[in-house]
C-alpha cells in the first residue's frame, strides 16, 4: 500500500512488573529494540512518574518507538512507528514482547499517510 | 469503556508546508495543544531531519503528544495519547488541526489498556 508510515500498536499485558517501573532498563530495551529493527536512534526522552509508571520515547531517523507503563496493572502500551523500507518494525515488536515478559500480547497494524504519489511500501 | 489510555490518531493532509519544516514552531504548537487539553508538560524532544521533516514528542503527565511531518507531501501524522479523565484530548486535536492549516483531516479514536478492574473512562 502507498503509505508514508507503518505503525504498530502493541498491547502488552501481564508483563514483568518490576521492569515496568524501571526507566533505565526500559530505555535500554527500547534502544536495543530500535537496533534490532535496523533503525538509527537520534534522540531519547524518558520520564519516571511518582509513585509508579514510565513514559519514554526513542526518536529514530525512521520515526519513533514509544512506551507507557502501568506497573500496578502489569500493562504496557508500546508504539513502533516507522517509515521507509529498510526498518523491520515487526522484528523490534517481537523482540520487545519477549523481553517485557508479556504473557498476553496483541498487536494492531496501521498505515499512516496514505497519499497519492507515495511509493508503495511492504 | 474500562481502559487505561485514550489514543487519538490524526491524519493531517494539505497542511501549511512551511510550518511542517519548522521544529521550533511545531514544538510551541504541541506544547500549546497540551495546555489546551489541560495537560501538564514534563519533557520534550524534537528533531529536524535533513533535508526536511520533523519528529517531535511532548511527554505529558497524562501520556504524550507526537508529530511526524513530511513537508514535501504537506502531511503530518499526530498522535495524542492521554490517560485519566481530566485531560481533553479532543480539544487539543481540534485546536492543533486549525493551527496546522490542514484542509483534509481525519481522526481515529482508540482505547489502550482495556483491562478488568480499570475504572471506566469517557
Amino acid at each position: 500500500m502507498n503509505a508514508l508510515g507503518y505503525h504498530l500498536l502493541l498491547e502488552m499485558k501481564d508483563c514483568n512488573r518490576e521492569l515496568l517501573n524501571d526507566p533505565g532498563r526500559l530505555e535500554r530495551l527500547l534502544v536495543d529494540a530500535a537496533n534490532q529493527a535496523g533503525a538509527t536512534v537520534v534522540q531519547k526522552a524518558f520520564h519516571h512518574f511518582n509513585p509508579h509508571g514510565v513514559s519514554g520515547v526513542v526518536i529514530i531517523a525512521e520515526s519513533h518507538l514509544f512506551i507507557h507503563t502501568w506497573p500496578e496493572h502489569g500493562y504496557a502500551a508500546v508504539d513502533i512507528f516507522t517509515c521507509g523500507d529498510t526498518v523491520r518494525a515487526d522484528k523490534a515488536a517481537e523482540w520487545l514482547a519477549d523481553k517485557m515478559g508479556t504473557t498476553n500480547f496483541s498487536m494492531i497494524e496501521l498505515r499512516r499517510g496514505v497519499l497519492p504519489g507515495v511509493p508503495a511500501t511492504r
